[in-house]
């Protein structure tokens, strides 16, 4: 029997989940919910409905975890705890700041119903905040990198949109190569914002605008550029279209430290990815933690949990034997 | 209130785990147990006891988890279950083939005794096998590859140094860096395992032995060193200790996929290690692994676990409050 999912906002990262689904043999789409009228949402599977969120209460006997999709904005700190009334959810919340305040208000809305809920799952937070977890518990005595990129940071390129005189924009976030050598060599540098990431900006201009102008208000932008050795360059809107629509990510995870009777001894623990389409992977990861509410729920769990309360083999489809035959 | 250690079998993993346990501030070492005569095995650790093994039983009151330090050829199949008897106990098996065998016979004993066996604990299997595990249960169509090195293999420098005319050996296993980037690239490529890691060896010879005839036996020696590309070097006995000394080791777990609905977007998740000391990082990461006992254990749970059923969080000596706020 498959794991049955529902989709709850029917963006990018909704459409991952839905490619995911598909990817996954044990699970199965049975609805989609949208804010929008449902029948101007068109989606990619066939024969699967989509229903408009109000009727999302009502299908709580069709579905086994709802994932929900929306913004961590306004979207999710609500919809969180709301759905966590009738179904096991799965968020990807990122508001760092906020993650207290909305564990809690998951946790108790959950706990009540008897629900799981998994919070702030994808890669950062995520699979970046469990390689930073463990990484710590292993080398106590260390420290602690995360890079990003190279990749398109959307709130970066939303910020140079709103310039006057900008059409169109893609903002790229790259690490810089030598701050990550100096990383894993073990030399634990202590690296300032600028050493760490650099800004390039892909801008389509208004006819006639001031591009000077627009260079300047981007590289001064406070904390969005003005702390980063930022490039812009103007492009054409079809140049935009044709090299920059893809929505590609990754970044660098790394833990170094020490051991031994006089700290004599180095380590250099790294992870990192290189993602084509940031949501997509997202997407991934969040179906894989789909399965793992769906497992703990079955076991009579109930809660908020995060991706540091789920044990690995409940991510996966195989039992513990074939789990320790194939992986171990 | 500390988490009480002791170690049985006082080698290197033993002195590793010895400096763990001195460098994580809620464990004390307690009890060294050793087959030797314990008048003979002086530890770095002032004002801890050393006794024979016999003696463990009756010091199970007063130790949180024992953790086993000897080989998995013949020292652990019969250790883990005995001990699991009388402590919660953790150990590094890493016989693969013997892993479904080891498992029941610790969770048959841990369970009736209400204890924790946590086995085949380290970096390979342990933290590979968790990269790998994660990697499947996100990229679920994709590719897996694992390197191993730089590093010093054991196995492989005991069999140069039975070779006749050879007085001392290390030997060393590289990762062949084109491989490694056709991995990254996403090309999937099919490697053998020639093409995967080169060997090197440092070979000490006796006073006018055959260096000849040794050097083709070391590259002659079935699924040792024939089906590799092997470099061997004759250095002096002086020259062994001064370069080669250490017991590096490291390695990387690649895991290549696809997602989208047509499998257009290619992702590379990679995890790697870089050590200075393989026997103190494994014993970084067992000691980890020692205080997730602890903590099981404490919540009643017992019997068997591998690396796969432990929930991240129980590594750490934080709460879910305090690992929300800093790494999430």
């Amino acid at each position: 029997m498959s794991i049955r999912i529902g989709i709850l906002g029917y963006g990018n990262l909704g459409r991952g989940v839905e490619c995911a689904v598909k990817n996954n043999p044990d699970m199965e789409l049975v609805a989609v919910f949208t804010r929008r009228n449902p029948d101007t949402v068109k989606i990619l599977t066939e024969n699967v409905p989509v229903y408009s969120v109000e009727e999302a209460p009502s299908k709580k006997d069709d579905i086994d975890v709802l994932i929900l999709c929306g913004g961590s904005a306004t979207d999710l700190p609500a919809q969180t705890p709301e759905y966590a009334k009738y179904f096991n959810v799965v968020d990807s919340f990122d508001t760092h700041a906020k993650i207290p305040e909305h564990f809690a208000n998951v946790d108790k809305v959950a706990k009540e119903n008897g629900n799981i809920g998994i919070i702030s799952v994808g890669w950062d937070p995520g699979m970046f905040s469990i390689s930073r977890m463990y990484g710590n518990a292993i080398l106590n005595n260390g420290n602690d990198y995360t890079f990003w990129g190279k990749g398109v940071s959307q709130g970066h390129s939303d910020a140079i949109r709103r310039i006057e005189g900008v059409k169109d924009a893609k903002q790229y976030t790259i690490p810089v190569e030598s701050a990550l050598e100096a990383v894993r060599s073990g030399a634990n540098p202590t690296l300032t914002t600028r050493e760490k990431h650099t800004r390039e900006c892909f801008v389509v201009a208004e006819d006639g605008a001031d591009l000077e102008r627009i260079e300047k208000e981007i590289k001064t932008m406070p904390n969005y550029f003005d702390q980063y050795d930022t490039t812009v360059y103007f492009i054409s809107e079809e140049e935009l279209k044709r090299d920059h629509s893809g929505i590609p990510h990754g970044g660098f995870v790394i833990r170094t430290g020490k051991t031994g009777w006089n700290n004599e001894n180095n380590h250099v623990i790294e992870y990192s990815l290189k993602l084509d389409s940031n949501p997509e992977f997202t997407a991934s990861v969040i179906v894989a933690y789909a399965r793992a509410a769906f497992k703990m729920s079955k076991e009579g769990m109930s809660g908020c949990k995060t991706v540091f309360d789920v044990a690995p083999a409940y991510l996966s489809p195989q039992d513990g034997a074939e789990l320790r035959a194939k992986f171990l």
